[in-house]
């Protein structure tokens, strides 16, 4: 896609205002979730509290997605806006505290998050209003490995895989979601989405279900996950799923899945997800 | 090895009584290590919680080993002595809450330990006591992995793996191991012990270093790896090794690696690992 670079910047914005994307993992147990609120240890917090002290004013990013308690990311995305001279190439480093005397020492990033690029975007680009698509993994595990149990749901059933992927086909397309619900979330103008993909996959005792769309709603991924569990293990039939959709509402749907099988992957900045493919175009 | 079934058991033991082995995995990232103390969450603590719901009574465990805050368990080992009823092979799935309504529920053991088998020992058996050695594994990692960080040394330099293997030999053997030992730890009444093994393996960005001897001083796995670590990154030379441990003062070893890249992996009831042997016996 192409940025106009012309535009009218802000008018907080000097002539050196740069406009930065952030790539950023996180392990999302010890967080309440990616948002900044006024109590609870949270993603944004702590990202802008680094850049704070690197910037000696407030620096509010825009985060892509807000993912909720216990949920992972490895690709979560956050651009904002400075006048620092800092060059953006060495910013990851600097955040993470990687170097001795010249990071930030305990003042750096914690443990949990990990910043893994940092580049110039166009002025116009907006992590969250830019982003074309996401791909959310979820891990099903059966194996009850004691050092995986906040990174994985702990699920000691077997499941019928084929059973699935013919229930997550009906899934797939645009649709009313409304099925795939929390109420209670930030009201939405529309409750269609369009999900592109829905792949299960059999990694020995795990069973990895990434779901792939143009935008999700309120523990959207988490309820087809659910619901796709409740068909795996012959709770529900797979060709319920049809009609689960149509009904749109959310007591038709399976269970929520717990947050810590969930990782918010890959965010598409263009259309290249609608048609396969997998690579991060930043 | 032969256990005497004709001991006579202590004076409150009844005909009944039976004594148990468990083996154990634990995650040390939120515990003050095993034993049991007035403050702060251990695994003693949890395991004699569980124990004595079960039982009506204080059922006391021994562990074999007394691990550290924040040191992992694949392979603890602890007895102890009751007179319950309960078939001793549905003791592991009850204490690990893993039966719906048979299990325990939320008074099992928490998500991070996990009862591997419990099987009945001749009264004689002492986790302690017949204890004959046990294999520590050390795991230090390059790659930054924050979904790893408390079960790994998060070390960014290359290691020399040959010049530490050089140096590994020579701390093999029957030594006075007092250069190996944080002072202010239990009085022992020697500090000559048994190394029969210190194995090196490369798996990628890591490096895994296993240690297996008789019996292990206060921190003593930890220091012998902060040594190979400073061998292994140039600051020392692997001839240094043998007047380090000649020297048996420790200000003459190296640093003391942290806690969590630290498992106590396995625990030998007889003595198969002097031979080399890598299998548990029970």
């Amino acid at each position: 896609m192409a940025y106009n670079r012309e535009l009218v910047t802000g008018e907080n914005m000097s002539d050196n205002t740069k406009n930065i994307l952030l790539k950023i993992q996180y392990d999302g147990t010890n967080f309440h979730g990616w948002q900044k609120q006024p109590n609870g240890r949270t993603v944004q917090g702590e990202v802008e509290h680094v850049l704070r002290f690197i910037a000696g004013y407030d620096v509010p990013v825009n985060g892509t997605s807000r993912t909720d308690a216990g949920v992972h990311a490895l690709g979560q995305c956050a651009s904002f806006n400075w006048d620092n001279p800092l060059p953006t190439n060495k910013l990851a480093n600097i955040m993470n505290r990687r170097f001795g005397a010249g990071g930030l020492g305990r003042s750096g990033l914690p443990g949990d998050i990990r910043v893994i690029s940092a580049v110039e975007v166009p002025s116009d680009f907006h992590a969250r209003f830019s982003c074309h698509g996401k791909t959310y993994k979820y891990v099903v595990d059966r194996s009850g490995d004691i050092f995986e149990r906040n990174y994985v749901y702990q699920y000691g059933y077997e499941l019928d895989h084929e059973a699935m992927r013919v229930a997550a086909k009906a899934a797939v397309g645009t649709h009313d979601f409304a099925s795939f619900q929390t109420t209670g979330g930030i009201p939405r103008e529309t409750t269609v989405r369009t999900v592109t993909d829905i792949a299960i996959s059999d990694e020995g005792e795990r069973t990895i279900i990434r779901v792939t769309g143009d935008g999700f709603l309120y523990n959207m991924v988490r309820i087809i996950v659910g619901t796709l569990l409740e068909i795996g293990t012959g709770k529900r039939s797979a060709s319920d799923m049809e009609q689960i959709v149509a009904d749109a509402t959310r007591s038709s749907a399976g269970f929520t899945a717990p947050p810590q099988g969930l990782y918010l992957e890959q965010i598409y900045f263009d259309d290249e997800f609608k048609r396969g493919g997998s690579t991060c175009t930043r």
